[in-house]
């Protein structure tokens, strides 16, 4: 059938989607979620149908992803046809049935995936029956696998490529901005690639685009690794395992994750990495609560890497409080730098000398920590980070307080004497995030207490930073209603560990980063 | 945050979505799949939020679905803030965790879904969950009543108000043409509503329409079941259950029917029944293979029943082969029209008349079989067929040959001698679509043989009725392709029952009409 190319404009977020009027897809026995197969000269492509009313039954609605692929422009003439369902739905629809899907077939749904042959319905379906029934060792390979191939895939010349990964969800975690340079100055490769925070008030890349550009192109990246052995750099354009950042996007209003493994996997392998730290936060306030949760994921991490030829370890760390003192982009990058030149607080140094000093392990030097202890004193690390910063095209001679943080400024008091019982983690990310973190990299928190520590009343508990007065003043009301840090003279006074806050517009529990 | 409207001219089938680009969003805190207060002048909506990449920042497109709500135009300002996630979606969240959901949580998911607020994602989400995890007694009759609450509900002065049902799968299925006449005829109120085909050749609204107009008003409806006691008209534009019709267009590309039942009921319940038949077909090529599970759908229906006030029994029938000889909307009438004025094939009228007597025994009725025979051979029923005729705005006096058939014909001969021992019902499906069924209403199927009978070879197996001469060519290759009539001499010779035929464009297994 002919119709009438209409553009409408507008992306319709990667999807490949067309419009077509009630009367025109009868003609053509296509329903909604049916596909078409819409050929203009010499191009073709399979789109989705949506239905809409009150459209010219002569014309087809196509979204900007499809225009631009055929070269259409508005009122040219394209045919239409039917096209069968892809052959992933029919796996799809096995998953749902609870049937365990073999490798080929998994292949089958991912590339469907990525090529936007399958709709959102039909990946929230899959997802969601992944999530109730569960994967197995095998179908976790495959996907793995199957989200690699079906991506780009970063090479690098030497045989070790290490890497190290937090599952998240601990606010102010830049221990990655320590660990890569570490590595690197041991003589290893650590391409490191990271996201951008999606939920939470700064991702690696956030928090390292303060200090140099992290916007890197697969060849810039080889050639900063080529010169400093490591990297820094923001993956979410390389095209590395495209198929996962698809899952997440849908997965997201569910807040379900059951591809967390071979997504974190998937990332890993396709950056060519052999030997991996995997960084588990257990406790509440974590995404993992508890120490047999935190073992049993960790197992699965190293069966898959065995399968995948990754050696994998895993570090339990302390996921109760924020890592450090500060929360968002521009503090936390400030205190990393002061971290690895010397000064900086005790737990965030002592989690990146764990953490490079068990990866270096991995990789069969004995005593690790103690080697990545002499790499901080010595200054090693830290003319590391300067060379890395340098070669992705920052100022190497940046100082800590070049990094420019928030200029509206507020300290939050304590209202009554006592120890630091709890802090309580979603909602400290929530005021940080309430303050402009993470688009505004200046905005964020600065704590002034954590756990088991001594304030009295009229002491300062944390700080706010903001860019702009307005979010100051939100962040500062929020602070108010969520109170995040729990205080109290005698742990027996303080049996109420939380509270449910009032609802408020951020449903943060949930963070799907990677 | 204000953002100019941009009209995108274009319906997003009944979602209440707006696009946002990246930076927008990320201003206002949103991603994909949030949600946004989107106000203008005195009115606003809620709306899902997309994310198009090389949008302009200070637009926000707008589905005509909601720029028609807020009677906004192009180049308006309108205020946009985030919002929060609708209640329904952390039920939804419950569901796939495999909780049981209460009443009230039930009616909440349910009102989200027809006011828009769960979007595609969450909704896919649902029905895959309940689909996994099955639903309890209680979870059918909340979504039943959930279900009719959120629409509209059609009220007629009787306290008996009868109706039948098919939960479908067999072509060929126009009973209802004859049931609903006899009933009306002994006196009893029964104000039919049926579907259009979604996926079948015909549904009961379309073979009506080639008889009478079936779009009717609510009012017109009252006045034609006052009047006839009866009528026989589509429910889609009824607003009856319209949740109902949101899950089914989003359970169909992923072919599955969790909520059958409180589907089915949802809308006999706002119709106001009060007696009611289903009809199951059992067996092979139909929808229920076993009696054993035709039995335990049977018991659900009337333990439902039971709960919503409805009293039902349930006929399972014979599903194995088409009813009566024809398949396609006109050649469906015209065989109705038949079999009520006298002549007809005798599987029809035998269906016809057990269901409409069971259907007299739950109102007290005995000997309903017998009743039902009196009305057919009196011609009262008939009578009463074109009452309900006219009242519709039809032709009383109709006359089986001015029902118009496709005047394009071939006869498919056999190539052996031979006994019927098959007809594969999904087969005859296709063919009659692909001849142009149900949109061209002359297009379908007439059988000249059915099970048990002897054909020669060279003697008719079945007619292929079209409008159009290319949608003939397509029938016939198809009927070539798929065979859909299983011939022996001997049962002993034709063990092999079906063959999987070559993938043809159509995905018909699945019926998803009511």
């Amino acid at each position: 059938m002919k119709l009438e190319a209409r553009l409408l404009d507008i992306q319709a977020g990667g999807k490949s989607i067309v419009v077509l009027d009630d009367k025109a897809a009868s003609l053509l026995g296509l329903h909604s979620s049916d596909r078409a197969k819409i050929s203009f000269r010499n191009k073709s492509s399979i789109a989705i149908v949506n239905i809409a009313e009150n459209f010219p039954s002569t014309q087809i609605g196509l979204f900007e992803e499809i225009s631009s692929k055929l070269g259409v422009k508005n009122v040219e003439i394209i045919e239409v046809i039917p096209a069968e369902s892809p052959e992933g739905l029919s796996y799809v629809q096995a998953k749902i049935r609870g049937e365990r899907l073999r490798e080929k077939e998994i292949m089958t749904v991912v590339k469907d995936v990525v090529e936007r042959h399958l709709s959102d319905i039909e990946i929230a379906s899959f997802v969601t029956a992944l999530n109730i029934h569960g994967i197995s060792m095998d179908e976790a390979e495959s996907l793995t696998k199957a989200m690699v191939e079906t991506g780009s895939i970063l090479k690098f010349d030497s045989k070790q490529i290490l890497d190290k990964h937090s599952i998240g969800g601990v606010p102010g975690d830049k221990t990655t901005i320590l660990v890569a340079p570490i590595i690197a100055a041991a003589g290893f490769i650590i391409p490191k690639t990271s996201s951008r925070a999606v939920t939470s008030p700064a991702g690696t890349a956030d928090r390292v685009e303060t200090l140099c550009p992290v916007d890197l192109t697969v060849d810039e990246i080889r050639e900063v690794v080529d010169k400093t052995n490591g990297c820094m750099v923001w993956g979410g354009a390389l095209d590395l395992a495209p198929a996962d950042d698809i899952f997440i996007q849908i997965e997201y209003p569910l807040a379900i994750d059951p591809l967390l493994l071979p997504s974190i996997m998937s990332k890993k392998k396709a950056i060519g990495a052999s030997h991996l730290v995997i960084d588990i936060p257990a406790g509440r306030g974590a995404k993992i609560k508890t120490i047999g949760q935190a073992n049993s994921l960790a197992y699965d991490f190293i069966d898959l890497g065995k399968r995948l030829g990754i050696k994998v370890q895993c570090a339990v760390t302390f996921g109760e409080q924020p890592i450090g003192l500060t929360i968002g982009p521009a503090l936390e990058a400030r205190e990393a730098l002061m971290t690895i030149m010397g000064s900086g607080p005790a737990d965030l140094k002592e989690k990146a000398t764990n953490i490079a000093g068990v990866l270096l392990e991995t990789v069969g030097i004995e005593n690790g920590k103690q080697k990545v202890r002499d790499l901080l004193r010595t200054g090693k690390a830290e003319k590391k980070l300067r060379e890395i910063i340098e070669a992705q095209g920052g100022n190497p001679k940046i100082r800590p307080e070049d990094i420019k943080v928030g200029d509206k400024k507020v300290e939050i008091l304590s209202e009554k004497d006592g120890r630091v019982l709890w802090v309580n983690n979603r909602s400290i990310a929530q005021i940080a995030k309430e303050a402009g973190a993470p688009r505004e990299k200046g905005a964020g928190i600065a704590l002034k207490m954590k756990l088991g520590e001594y304030v009295e009343s009229g002491g300062v508990l944390f700080e706010i930073y903001a860019e702009r007065n307005t979010k100051l003043e939100a962040a500062i009301k929020l602070a108010g209603i969520l109170q995040p840090i729990g205080l109290s003279k005698k742990p027996e006074d303080m049996m109420l560990m939380d509270r449910i806050p009032p609802r408020t517009i951020d449903r943060e529990i949930f963070m799907l980063e990677r």
